[in-house]
C-alpha cells in the first residue's frame, strides 16, 4: 500500500484530539467521519479517555491495537510536535494536520512547521497540512473534514489550497448531482504540495477531471513538470488567485503562500496544458463540459437557437473566445430549408423563428453536426418545446404527474441529442431556461440531477456554453500539439 | 393621457388577429393577456367573429364601441398595412406590432416597414415593433406578450431589442422574487426606439432601475442624449451585443440592427453614465445591487470573510476591478483585537478563523463601516452561523419547523446588517453559500425571496460581490463628476 493509498483508502483512522465538546473541531470532525459512514476502523484519541457516543476513546496511540493507516490531528498547536512524534513511533505513515497557527501566523509558527516535517520524515511519514480542512474520499465513505458536506462518489477530484473554496466546489457539484472522487485541502503544504495530489489523481481511476484552487507554489518547476504529465492523462482545470497585490497579501495571511507573477503563470498554463479559469462558476461549468462531451477537433461552431437574442449573445461570446461561427455552406442551408419556414434567416446562428416544427432543434443539431464544416454545436433552448407546454398545464389535480411526464420527456430528448453527439463524435453543448411549473424551482433541479446521472448538463446562459467550448477547444489543441489524437 | 401612458396604462386593448387556434400567436397572446388578469376592457378582433372562450370576437375595429387606448397586432405580414390604417381610422394612437417578416428579412420587408410608419404617423399614431414580443406593465396587470411569464409589480424595468432575452431577464428577476415595473420588446424599432422607452422609464415612478439589452442603434446621437439625461435620474444598466463580426451578423438577421463600433460605444457609456455589463448574470447582479444598497462614496473596501479562500478570491477580484482593499489602520485593528482570537491575521480581508465568536460577522461589519477609511464592506458568509447548525439538525419530526426558524433567523440577521448599512450610509454586500437542509434547495430559494421582499440580496460568489460594488462605484463617481451628491 503506497503512502497515498493510506490517505485515500485507509483501513483504519486515528483521530488525535477527538472531543465530545460540540463546539470543538475535535467533535465536528469525528461527527463528520461517523456521519459520512466510514466503514474502516475508527480510533478517537484523547488523554481523557472515556466514550464519545458509541465510540471508545483511546487515551493514547499506544493503546490502539493496530497501526492505523491514517492519523488525523486536531490537537492545539502546542501539542503538535509531540503528536507527530507519537504517530511516527506508532508506525503511522500518513498524517493530516488540521490544526492552524503555523507559517501563516509568523516566524515562530514557520519554524514549528519545519520541525513538524523533520520529525515526520525521520519516521518515513508524509503530511497533509497543517492549517487545512482535511480530506474526503467518497469511495471509502471517508469524510475526515471540517465541513459538513457528503457528496456521492463521482468523477470530480478537488485539490484546494483553501478548505472553504474546496468545499464550495464540492457543494456546487452536489447541487447538480455530480459526485466527487477525492478532495484534498492542502493547507500550508509543509510536506505534500498540491502538485503531489495532482500527480496521484492523474493515475486515479475514479477521477476524470481534476479541479484545482491554487494560491501559490512552493516549487514552481516541480509543479510545472508534474502538471505537464498529468494534463496528458486528464483535464486539469485551475483557478489561480493572488494575481493582485491585495489578493496576494490575503493569500499570504491565509496559507503563507507566495503567489508569484501572473504573466509567468499564464505561460506555465499554456506549456503545461493546464486549463485556466477565472472564477468558481467557470471552474464548475468547464469541469461539467469535460465530463459530458467528446473533445472537439477544432474551433468551428454551429449554433441553433430558439430565440434571436440568445443567438446574438452566443455568437458574440464565441467570437470573443476564439471560436469560429462558421458561415453555413449551401448544402447545409438547403437541407435546413426543407423544414424551416420560408422566412428563416439562412444564417449561423440558425434562428428557429416562430413557425419551425416542434422537433426542429434535434433536426438542426443533426444537420449541423454531420457536415464536415463544424467541430461542435451549441444549442440554445431545450430540445423539446413540449415540456414547456406540459408543465404550464400542471395546475390541475394531476399536475404532479404531468410534471413527472415532462421530466421524463425532457431527459429523453436530451438523451437523443447525446446519441447524435456520440454518433458524430462532436460536442453538442446546451444552454437553456427551464420552466418553473407552479413557481417551484425544483423542476429545474430535478432535471439537472437526472441529466447529470447520464453525464449530461445544460448551462443557464449562452455565454457559458461558449466559454466551456472554448476551453475544450484549447485543451484539444494542446493534446493535438503533443501528438495525441483526440 | 400621453402616448406612452396609452401603451403602459391602457384602459382598453384591441387584439387584431386574435385566434382560437392554440398553435397561433393570436391565441397565445390573448391567453397571456387574460391569464395575466388585465383589468381593462379587452377586444379580440378577427374577421371570422364568434367567441374565444368567454370573450366576444369583433369582426372589425369599427364594431368596437369605443376607441381602444392600445392596439396589439398579430395579423400576417400581408395584412399589416391595412390593419394599421384601420387602427388610424378608428382613432387609436398606440400600437404594438408583434408580426415579424419585415426589415429583418430583406429589402421588400424594409420598404413595407417604412410604409407602416408613414401610415401610423399620418394618423398621429406611435408604433412598437414590428417583430417584437410585445410589452408588459404589471401595475395594470397587462401582459400583452408572446412569452409565458407573469412577474409581480416591482422596481425593475426592461427595455430589450430581443424579446427572448427580455423575458430571460424577467424570469431571472422572478426567480429571486424581484418584480418588474415594465418590459418593452422593441423589435425592429420602425418608429419608437429603445431610447424612447429609456426616457419614459427615467420619469416612471414605478421604475427604480432600467435594464437594457441593445443590439444596435438607429440614431446614436439621440440615444446618447437621452440616456445621458436618464442616467442622472436612475441607473441605466446595459448589455450591448454585436461586438464581434459573428454577433453583429446575427443581430442583423435578428432585428436588422447595425451594431456599430464597440470602442465608440464604450466611450458613449462613459460619457452618458451608462453602466455597461457583459452578460445576463452581471446584468441581474448589478441591478439587484442598485436596488438593495446605498451608493458608495468611493472605492475603498473592507472585507470580512468566514473562509480564507473566499477572501483571497474577493481581494483579487476587487483589485482587478479598481477597488482598493484598504490597509486597516491601527484603531480598527485594535477594536477587532478585542474580540477576535489572538492568532487572527490582522489584515484586510478580516479572516474570521476558527475561534471567532458567533456574532463576529455583524460586529466586524460595523467596525469596518463606521471608520472613515472605507466606503463599502463586502461580507463573505452568512451573517449568522446558527442557521447552518439549525438546518443541519432538521432531520427529525420537527424538521420543517426548525427550517422555518432558521429562515426567520437568517432574514433577521441580514436585516440587522442592513440597518448598519443604512446607519453608516455605506453598502454592505454579501456573498455566501446557503445550507441545503435535507438536500432540498428550496431553503436558499425561500431565503432569497424573503430577502428580496425587504430589498436585500446575497450573491453566491465573492467575485460577483466585487463586480457589483465596482459598478456602483463607477456610477457614483459619474454622478459626482456631474455635481450630484451621492
Amino acid at each position: 500500500m503506497t503512502e497515498f493509498n493510506k490517505f485515500f483508502e485507509p483501513r483504519s483512522v486515528a483521530l488525535l484530539g477527538a472531543s465530545s465538546d460540540i463546539r470543538k473541531w475535535g467533535y465536528r470532525i469525528l461527527h463528520n467521519i461517523v456521519t459520512g459512514g466510514y466503514t474502516g476502523r475508527l480510533y478517537p484519541v484523547n488523554p481523557k479517555g472515556g466514550r464519545i457516543g458509541k465510540l471508545e476513546v483511546y487515551k493514547s496511540l499506544e493503546d490502539i491495537p493496530e497501526v492505523p493507516d491514517l492519523a488525523v490531528i486536531v490537537v492545539p498547536p502546542a501539542g503538535i510536535l509531540q503528536a507527530i512524534k507519537e504517530c511516527g513511533q506508532k508506525g503511522i505513515k500518513a498524517c493530516v494536520v488540521i490544526t492552524a497557527g503555523f507559517a501563516e501566523v509568523g516566524k515562530e509558527g514557520a519554524s514549528m512547521q519545519a520541525q513538524m516535517v523533520e520529525i515526520a520524515h525521520s519516521f518515513g511519514m508524509r503530511l497533509i497540512g497543517p492549517n487545512c480542512f482535511g480530506l474526503m474520499s467518497p469511495s471509502r465513505m471517508l469524510y475526515a473534514q471540517m465541513a459538513n458536506a457528503f457528496p456521492p462518489t463521482g468523477p470530480i477530484a478537488v485539490v484546494s489550497q483553501s478548505g472553504n473554496v474546496g468545499f464550495t466546489i464540492v457543494r456546487r457539484a452536489m447541487s447538480t448531482n455530480f459526485g466527487c472522487s477525492r478532495l484534498i485541502s492542502t493547507g500550508n503544504e509543509a510536506d505534500l504540495h498540491a502538485e503531489d495530489f495532482v500527480e496521484y489523481l492523474s493515475d486515479d481511476s475514479q477521477t476524470r477531471v481534476i479541479m484545482c484552487y491554487i494560491e501559490g507554489f512552493r516549487d514552481g518547476r516541480r509543479f510545472f513538470e508534474i502538471t505537464s504529465r498529468a494534463s496528458m492523462k486528464k483535464p486539469v482545470i485551475m483557478i489561480k488567485v493572488g494575481e493582485t497585490e491585495a489578493g496576494s497579501s490575503a493569500a499570504h495571511s491565509h496559507t503563507a503562500a507566495l503567489s508569484g507573477s501572473d504573466t509567468v503563470f499564464n505561460g506555465v498554463c499554456r506549456q503545461a496544458g493546464i486549463i485556466r479559469v477565472y472564477n468558481l462558476e467557470e471552474l464548475m461549468n468547464v469541469g461539467y463540459g469535460f465530463l459530458c462531451h467528446p473533445l472537439p477537433q477544432g474551433n468551428r461552431v454551429g449554433i441553433v437557437t430558439l430565440g434571436g437574442g440568445w443567438g446574438v449573445l452566443a455568437a458574440d461570446a464565441c467570437s470573443k473566445l476564439g471560436l469560429e461561427v462558421v458561415k453555413l455552406s449551401e448544402p447545409v442551408l438547403k437541407e435546413l430549408d426543407t423544414f424551416l419556414p420560408a422566412w428563416w434567416s439562412r444564417n449561423n446562428p440558425v434562428d428557429l423563428v416562430a413557425g419551425a416544427p416542434p422537433d426542429a432543434v434535434p433536426r438542426v443539431i443533426e444537420i449541423l453536426a454531420k457536415y464536415e464544416q463544424t467541430d461542435a454545436v451549441i444549442s440554445l433552448g431545450l430540445p423539446t418545446p413540449a415540456v414547456e407546454w406540459v408543465t404550464a398545464d400542471s395546475m390541475g389535480a394531476d399536475g404532479d404527474q404531468k410534471i413527472d411526464a415532462a421530466l421524463d420527456m425532457l431527459v429523453s430528448s436530451f438523451k437523443k441529442v447525446k446519441d447524435l453527439s456520440i454518433k458524430y463524435n462532436k460536442p453538442v453543448i446546451f444552454a437553456a431556461e427551464f420552466p418553473v411549473p407552479k413557481g417551484d424551482i425544483r423542476f429545474q433541479h430535478r432535471a439537472m440531477s437526472a441529466l447529470a446521472q447520464q453525464d449530461m448538463v445544460c448551462y443557464s446562459m449562452p455565454d457559458e456554453a461558449a466559454m466551456v467550448l472554448s476551453k475544450m477547444v484549447g485543451y484539444s489543441r494542446y493534446l493535438q500539439s503533443r501528438g495525441r489524437a483526440v
